[in-house]
């Protein structure tokens, strides 16, 4: 009856409050480091269509990584695919201008090229929904999407000629040569198809589509752009010479469709497949059968509602728009990568199916094993879980190298990043009890990928317990993240029996400590002989540091799974809070860093922009100071987070940022993942309602919560003192509320109790 | 009764001749201009195993033109795709060179690069087998294949360390970025697979491979020869830097595979797919489960022996020779081109399924609807032709310009040479009665080919009634093509009742006196606004002279369907003697044409290495002399064809050089495909029988045939005189015997009978 009663009161929502849906702001990121989109997709959807500002040459394509940059002025045109918040890129396949009156066939800016002039009051944008006024051209655009089907919809200048542009040239980290082939076709049903396959972050990509109309053209051109090489004059198909012969291929292609003067909107509906054109095809007709622009939009609507609903928020305006947002950031990835059969392209780049599951990619591991995939266990059903692990368990039985995926999109790895952390993803989800897999196929997977020699110096680790930085110039980094990893596996293995397994990597996962010199109280770059490198400077990040996307500031800390041991190391508590304080108080000369890419909201030497740092606030709670938590936790949330397009301190990494702050905001967080253990910090919102995969409901409510309350006074569980700093995954799942009672003063007593400390102090119990 | 003794009489072979498999000497037409290749296949196969003796850059291709060029002195490898005698090239996929000792990994002559010496006299080449020794590294390579895989069998010199080298950049017709992508990839059970794709003849032609060794690896290297771009540094795959990756994909691709030191020959097999390399794997699987090379040699002896019995041949041992080898030639295409479970690319470049046939492609159309798919109907089941037909039919079905191929490979359109010559090879079919597709699709097919304004100037053709040459270079010779073509839809439209189509096409098939200019007495480059182009020589070729690879002398006499109407316009028989006479008896410069590839083999101004002449011979039947066509007859056959590699005098052209011979040397010739009639030249074998798709025989006797007995005494068809210069087709399919009496002096009587002359006297009849 109780029950009954606050799951009353807590599904009513407070007055005052926008709908959830309203609450999102797809531009937060879009402008600085961010590298969102404010384009048009569903929940995972394979086709994420956005405007591109911008397509600079490969070397200055960094801030672009998005296709579309706040600060930009004119779009060049309307692409399908995105990443949210990368810090390396590609796609941007498919870019469409529509263009009332003159065409100007080559990008650049308005008056020499195509791209128009836009100006952001006229911007509109809601999940699943994009609206833009092109000056230039007169348009009225609206974006929508279904999961693989792109649908726009143009509003042309009355009495004007209509046309669209299809540039199959456009792309994000583009350089000459990047397109490898491509097609394009006018089906006599009027159906344009067509392919390309690039050379970009994953090799040898082929994309296909289809697009229609709901006019029919007037006229087209198809044209090559790149000369066929001087060497080779191959013989012409009909027409060449012309522009409208019914289909076109080469490397350099764009096409020009014409609609002549049309008086109703044109409604633009384009289709993906990794697999074919007829795929395609199929997958058009199947999602997208008429031309209903808003029925599209309606849909996308709901998909967006039914998730955004299983997260209740009550909270400031502002932390409210910036919690939906991340909870929106936060379901955009890891994609569909499958046609409506089920047919995907594999990491062996041929084509497999789909049996019983739902392929998916965009596997930016290194990012998203952190806090994305752990709150996805909480916030998706578990079919979503078992999905990302059965696509990660087939890439690897397809993969050429055996191995589970490290950096895939579309199906193909990239090898982007470092360390195995398909692992931890997999091992986080078996040790919270998900399955629908084949479990011991998943422990052969993880054990292979960490075995792997060949792969990022795992001989050296294997045989020396470290990666030595003079023959991996990232090696001290690389050491301590496979530790990790090497720990989840050991979980796993232990889990099942595996008593052999487990005892292998229970040592591996130590490996953190050969790179740990005690005397410096930093993880060191180490030579293969033995001996640390000299000089050492902690702060020496970038190429052949030793380090990935940091310094020894941020990876010194990072052995989730024994921070225990690395308070032993360092010779007690109030050493760690001291490094820890070190870490965020450390004064920076901003333009040591400013050319490094990733490395972004900078607090002293904690880097929020980047994920080595992510689990460092939290850190202060195995030291037993869990009021520092809460201090430097609210540091971090006031300075990194705003709901407005600078709002994010640095790449989303589709959804891990995001992930981060809706964890925090929760007052717990992930440190290590498969540890089923949430440490807790300090909550955000004053209330947050979970409707878990079970279909219980979680509650967290923070009593008191203001500026001026900046710490935990008390922590209840379901109506009982929580007397540990750490929250067990059962303990969600089993329903119920974690209530936070804020206040002016920390209370030391209740983070100082016995027991209070998160699992990994006594880590191989 | 007495056609049973017939029969057991036709059957028995002379005592002293060589079994027909023993007669085929395949390097025929390896050496000059017959662009024939010595390796191995299987009739009409996928795979065409062959060495490869040069690859030169583009521009300097011609002559290596089928890898193989008879008066080299050294092997790069041998690679799995060919052509038989064409006079443009691309293919020479998967190229291996059997190493012993130190690889060097680029092409180049023996001691610089990997290519060996060898000697003729090592080689041996027999329908489905070759062999031969490379000097260099004392490897002896034998060569044998089934429809879809290559066998090779290589015996190492003793003591030295044994490599394959793979080189996938190794193309014939090859230029720089051609390769456009590659993969190559070394599985865990040993078998390697990949792909290439290609921009040449068929531009984005992708060609996928599973190799699979009798011995395991005791090492490989995967190499990338042609450096990443400047612009795009990628992340390496796991390995990278070091060559034994497992895995590797680029633009410039190489793979050394290492056997150590093995005292049995090393037994490679290589399958090929147009779709994937899981389809691949399938056939290698399906076709060559083991590694008993001599079973595939033993096996694709008794596919060359079931087909080359079909034409029981006696004559002179050089003639038999001759022939045997032109029957061996003229199975080699169209090749199969579809994956063991019917999968192939159209010319969409998408996957398909043919569903009861077999899919062909390699349609050299321009050549081979002369004689050699009229040859086909002759000697090969009908559901051979049916094959074809279906496979031209869902080209076209799969084709963006919907209309049939013209020059086809591996599904793939290369819009080389002109005319619409799938419509003369499926309305011969048509009207010899072979059925087993859609009729009235194959009507819309031709319709549709013939009607397609973009393509070759078809636009300006049916406005004008001739192509003019001030808008296509090649103006003169559509034209007559095109006619030629008309009639032949004409005739099908006539038989199918479509009187409307009929009427629509006979006109069209006299538009070859559009360009007919009688004063001239020659067909002439005609202009837009009606008047021939000035000045006019008789003797220009090559570009922009108004004709394909010939000039007026060849092209004047090109309407095999009407040449009733050319007598006419020429002013009577004697005319068109005389115009014959001149040329053949021309007196020409050969430095004038010495540049102009395709022109081969000329005797005067007829030139018998290319297609348009070859009807020529046979056009004095037209003029009441058919004496006269078999002085001619003998005149060529004495110097265009001899038992040795520089024995063809122009390109085989995928068989039309030898179907060209194999009709002769039966004593008629399809002068008119679609006619169902074959103009009486004269035999040049004393007996050929005929085993013909219905099962019965047809017997053709040349009683006292001999040098000084050049012409036709007597014809009796079944014992009775025939009293006509022409045979039916079904008097052919009927059975029975054709028996010539060959004899010092011409019987003019006999060919001056009336009615003696062929079907295109009365073209309209």
């Amino acid at each position: 009856m109780l029950s009954f009663c606050l799951l009353a009161f807590y599904q009513l929502p407070a007055q005052a409050e926008k709908p959830a849906y309203d609450a999102v702001n797809p531009f937060i990121g879009t402008g600085e480091d961010g590298h969102t989109f404010p384009g048009a997709a569903v929940p995972f959807g394979m086709v994420q269509l956005s405007p591109d500002t911008q397509i600079r040459p490969f070397k200055q394509s960094y801030k672009w990584a998005a296709g579309y940059r706040y600060e930009d002025h004119s779009i060049l045109g309307f692409s399908h695919t995105h990443f949210s918040g990368t810090g390396h890129s590609d796609l941007g396949d498919v870019l469409i201008q529509p263009i009332s009156g003159e065409v100007r066939l080559e990008p650049g800016e308005p008056g020499t090229g195509y791209a128009s002039r836009f100006r952001h009051e006229t911007e509109q944008a809601q999940p699943g929904y994009y609206a833009v006024t092109l000056d230039e051209y007169r348009v009225r655009a609206e974006l929508s999407a279904t999961e693989r089907v792109g649908v726009h919809r143009y509003s042309f200048a009355a009495g004007q000629e209509a046309s669209l542009l299809i540039d199959l040239r456009s792309s994000i980290y583009n350089y000459p040569g990047k397109v490898l082939w491509s097609r394009i076709r006018l089906r006599t049903d009027g159906t344009i198809t067509g392919m390309r396959e690039t050379r970009g972050w994953a090799p040898g990509r082929q994309l296909y589509f289809a697009l229609r109309c709901s006019q029919p053209l007037s006229g087209h051109e198809f044209l090559d752009r790149e000369p066929v090489p001087q060497e080779y004059k191959g013989f012409p198909p009909p027409g060449a010479g012309s522009a409208d012969v019914p289909s076109i291929e080469g490397r350099g292609l764009i096409a020009v469709l014409h609609f002549g003067r049309i008086g109703r909107p044109l409604v633009v509906k384009v289709a993906l497949s990794p697999v074919s054109e007829d795929h395609a095809i199929a997958n058009l007709d199947s999602e997208v059968p008429g031309f209903d622009f808003d029925a599209v939009r309606a849909s996308a609507r709901r998909s967006w509602e039914r998730q955004l609903a299983r997260m209740n928020i009550r909270a400031t305006e502002p932390m409210r728009e910036n919690l939906y947002t991340a909870l929106y950031h936060a379901l955009m990835a890891p994609t569909t990568s499958m046609d409506i059969d089920g047919s995907y392209r594999g990491p062996d780049n041929q084509v497999h199916k789909a049996v019983g599951f739902h392929f998916v990619s965009t596997f930016s591991l290194w990012d998203t094993y952190r806090a994305e995939q752990p709150l996805m266990t909480l916030l998706q059903p578990e079919s979503r879980t078992v999905d990302v692990i059965r696509s990660l368990l087939e890439s690897r039985r397809y993969s050429p190298f055996g191995i589970l995926p490290v950096w895939q999109l579309q199906g193909l790895e990239t090898w982007c990043m470092i360390g195995y952390h398909a692992v931890p993803e997999i091992a986080d989800a078996y040790m919270k009890g998900i399955r629908g897999y084949d479990a011991g196929e998943a422990l052969s997977a993880m054990v292979a990928s960490a075995r792997y020699a060949p792969y990022g110096h795992l001989a050296d680790y294997m045989q020396l317990g470290y990666v030595p930085v003079d023959r991996d110039a990232e090696g001290a980094s690389k050491t301590v993240e496979y530790a990790f990893d090497d720990w989840a596996i050991a979980r796993v293995a232990q889990a099942m029996g595996r008593k052999d397994i487990a005892s292998e990597f229970e040592k591996r996962s130590s490996n953190w400590r050969n790179v740990f010199d005690s005397k410096a109280g930093f993880i060191r770059p180490r030579l293969s002989n033995g001996s640390y490198r000299e000089p050492f400077d902690p702060e020496r990040s970038g190429v052949d540091s030793g380090f990935t996307e940091g310094n020894a500031w941020q990876y010194s800390w990072y052995q989730p799974h024994d921070e225990g041991g690395l308070v032993r190391a360092l010779g007690g508590d109030a050493q760690l809070v001291a490094k820890l304080d070190a870490t965020f108080d450390a004064i920076v000369d901003p333009k040591k860093y400013a050319d490094v890419e990733d490395i972004a909201g900078m607090i002293g030497q904690y880097i929020h922009g980047n994920e080595p740092s992510h689990h460092l606030a939290y850190l202060y709670n195995y030291a037993g100071a869990p009021w520092r938590t809460q201090e430097r936790l609210k540091q971090i949330v006031d300075t990194q987070y705003k709901p407005s397009p600078e709002g994010l301190a640095g790449n989303d990494d589709l959804g891990q940022m995001s992930a981060w702050l809706l964890f925090t905001a929760m007052g717990f967080y992930p440190v290590a993942p498969a540890s089923n253990e949430y440490v807790i910090g300090r909550p955000f919102a004053d209330e947050i309602t979970l409707t878990l995969p079970n279909g219980k409901l979680f509650h967290i409510v923070a009593e008191q919560l203001s500026d001026t309350n900046p710490y935990v006074g008390s922590v209840r569980l379901n109506g009982r003192p929580l007397k540990r700093g750490f929250l067990r995954h059962e303990e969600i799942l089993g329903g119920g509320e974690l209530r936070f009672v804020m206040s002016s003063q920390p209370d030391k007593s209740w983070a100082t109790l016995p027991n209070a400390r998160p699992f990994s102090l006594t880590p191989y119990r």
